[in-house]
């Protein structure tokens, strides 16, 4: 469908994003997000955020309560169409977790689908969903 | 955005495709997707389905196994851009539930983001990504 160029592009930005979130880089998030009122935000468990503003409320109150965090990300697949792209990839998570101790760090699985899209600044995420994987890893 | 027809014609293939999962029809099902091979779902705390083949599988799948289920849909929010357009619902599902005897229902909160392009045939499904609601109502 799309050149190679294309997909590597998506992809860094797609990167882009979990490191942002990896370091509490509340600026990187915010701009790499599609300002618009129609911008969709889903958090593992949660119900969706809509728009800007909300967004970043989300990502803040987020990162506030993060100590740590770190993705793997595995199975990524990016689709480009025209003015769209997705990229689907499970985040495999690393967070430091508060109910092991001060030491201690939690695993977890979730899948993410992003849809960005192209813009003269360059492509921006316009739906974020992650959900957690409740299944064993041979579903279909 | 996009003016009115367009939301109304893409809320209407939105609710197309719970009516189909509704009355178990697979060939309905499969009209509704785009035949491709990057097409994407993802059911439920699952890991990503990806493809037309093994997709119209996941569905045959799970209508087999799903005696009843009836969805009312909440918070439909539709947005269009240019060649693809987006609707994020809340899935409120009401299944027949096993566990409770052969009287039983059972309910149950998603919430779904799903991807429609347009093709000369009209709107199709290129990804549909339904995630659990774990948190609460007042979730921001």
């Amino acid at each position: 469908m799309a050149d190679t160029a294309e997909r590597v592009a998506v992809e860094r930005v797609n990167a882009a994003f979990y490191e942002a979130f990896e370091n509490a880089d509340l600026d990187l998030m915010r701009d790499l997000w599609l300002d618009h009122e129609e911008s969709l935000c889903v958090h593992p468990g949660a119900l969706p955020v809509r728009g800007t503003p909300a967004i970043n409320r989300s990502w803040a109150l987020i990162m506030a309560n993060t100590p740590y965090i770190q993705f793997f990300l595995t199975d990524v697949e990016v689709s480009v169409r025209d003015e769209v792209a997705s990229v689907t990839c499970t985040e495999n998570v690393l967070t430091a977790d508060d109910r092991a101790g001060p030491d201690g760090f939690g695993g977890a699985r979730a899948v993410a689908t992003n849809v960005f899209v192209r813009t003269p600044d360059g492509w921006r995420l316009w739906i974020h969903h992650a959900s957690p994987v409740l299944s064993g890893p041979d579903h279909d």
